[in-house]
């Protein structure tokens, strides 16, 4: 397998995963998905593949398409385990494609939403060059579809809520300090006065798993994409100096290393072991490293093995399907490849 | 310090950790302890003390004399965690003393419920050994002493259930695979009902730590020492067996192998645990060792553990009091030291 962004922890890894940039467009001569038969929908879908796997740009033979509706469960969940597509995107058949960077830094939802979901991301905290890429690829697009547009509201989109730079900008924080400390609400309710929010990992509504957040932009509407990366910015460093400010604190605590230690031991030793369970010592681990607690672990692992332990992946690289035991099972024995000398 | 006899382990050392002979005697001249008041109890002692300190024996030199109403709480805690005392023993002051051999296999109480209660303990199944031990030492009281005793009856004690032979002979089990299949209330109700009793360590009432179970025979009158002791000789192996076999089916099992690697990779790797907790790891160490799971511990270095975390003998080893979590941190960094490599 070629290697992956998620393989590498980026600029402020200590608490930043990843960096993601969303930008939603669609095709000017067609009405929104939910609005086209099955037979327009398939037009769309060609057009979209033809402008970027026929593109002159040196990108595109690095781009495969995946087609959603012909790809068994497991694989489906493992997009969504990647955070390459959205869980709505795989729930039903419409003709569904995903153009897949080798990467999998950048990909193209066709037919989710809006008629297209152009997103890319980056390990660490890296919005300008996530922009820059996404905005390449705009272009790209640009170039040979007519994306609907008005000169008053800007790119116009399904749900009124993208309307405008149909930009999300995103970082996914890693954040077990302020989480133990009960900081969360309060954070969150800051943010939500300045157009910004904060949730757990894997999209709205969940809770979050092994202290990950998604910290993103909430307003799209009569601002530019500069300013709405900005203000993210400079949200996003506070939260850092905050979060390892607390974790300073916290490590060193008593209580504090012996979780963190047993959470490595239970890592090294377990023969079973859930997924949730294991995102919460990883979670530890993580917390571990950046506060040199723990030396001989690397952060790229930890960010690997987040990914790698979801059940879909599991099944994925276990090449046939594997009851809930098994899983537990084939899953704690990864993990102690990994941790074991 | 001397080795104790604890520090090893023994015949049929896998389940059985330490067998135990108690003689019950009483001075024929003096009413029991219940009923004398502290200047009897005190010459009672004396004549006790005088006849194994300043007895000709080998052993009588080896002998120390502890005065449990001069001696502070904590060292009385760590002789009850030593299973040299009864907890009763130690909760008031009335003259009591305990006679202890160097490896504190011999322990002679003054003024418990009878004037003398003399036990030997051993390390493993070896109840003959034991026996042989307590009656030579019994023999070498009863040169100097006057014990009260019927030809009817036998030796007379406080308690009626200690009449004729004075003796209970017991044995420490641990029994995880029988007290996880739940076998643990038949044997229990079977044992009852040909004279032997099954209970938790540390004495009457308490619920089993760490699968310990204590088996003793319930029936002194009417029955010689040997027939009491071949009884209780004769279940110990069918629960031995037992206990072995079935320990032999759970290993097989994920579940089971998980729980004592996770034990293990806890006692590795904290830096606070509670005793209890301590206990349930070890105990599932020890399963570990004796199915092979486990290869690099031995069985010597769990039974000295699970008398050297207990909270007093912490504090013992320490040389000065603890606070609750210091207690924990220190037996953490105990059980770290003895683990690591």
């Amino acid at each position: 397998m070629d290697n992956k962004w998620y393989e590498t922890s980026g600029k402020n890894g200590e608490v930043v995963i990843s960096t993601r940039i969303r930008l939603a467009r669609n095709l000017e001569q067609y009405p929104f998905p939910i609005r086209c038969n099955a037979q327009v929908k398939q037009e769309i879908a060609e057009k979209v593949k033809d402008a970027v796997l026929n593109s002159n740009s040196v990108i595109a033979p690095h781009f495969s398409c995946i087609d959603i509706d012909n790809i068994d469960a497991g694989e489906k969940v493992s997009l969504v385990e990647r955070h390459l597509v959205s869980p709505e995107f795989i729930s039903e058949k419409s003709q569904k494609y995903l153009l897949l960077l080798d990467d999998e830094s950048v990909s193209i939802m066709i037919n989710e939403e809006d008629h297209i979901r152009l997103q890319v991301m980056r390990e660490g905290f890296d919005l300008d060059k996530a922009y820059e890429q996404a905005s390449r690829i705009d272009t790209l697009l640009d170039e040979r579809l007519n994306f609907a547009f008005s000169d008053t509201l800007g790119y116009l989109t399904q749900c009124p809520t993208n309307l405008g730079t149909g930009m999300r900008a995103s970082v996914m924080l890693h954040l077990p300090a302020l989480q133990s400390t009960k900081a969360m609400r309060k954070i969150s309710e800051n943010l939500s006065k300045i157009g910004l929010t904060i949730r757990g990992s894997y999209g709205e509504g969940s809770e979050p798993t092994a202290a990950m957040y998604q910290l993103s932009n909430q307003i799209s509407l009569g601002i530019s994409e500069k300013t709405a990366i900005d203000n993210l910015k400079n949200i996003t460093k506070q939260i850092i100096a905050q979060e390892l400010k607390t974790r300073e604190a916290l490590a060193k605590q008593l209580s504090v290393q012996d979780t963190i230690y047993r959470s490595e031991g239970i890592l090294k030793s377990a023969r079973l072991i859930a997924c949730d369970e294991a995102l919460k010592h990883l979670s530890n681990l993580r917390m571990g490293i950046t506060t040199g607690l723990i030396n001989n672990i690397s952060l790229d692992t930890i960010n690997r093995l987040m990914v790698e332990i979801q059940p879909a992946m599991l099944i994925r690289q276990n090449g046939k399907p594997l009851s809930s035991q098994e899983r537990d099972a084939v899953r704690a024995e990864l993990l102690r490849n990994n941790f074991q000398n």
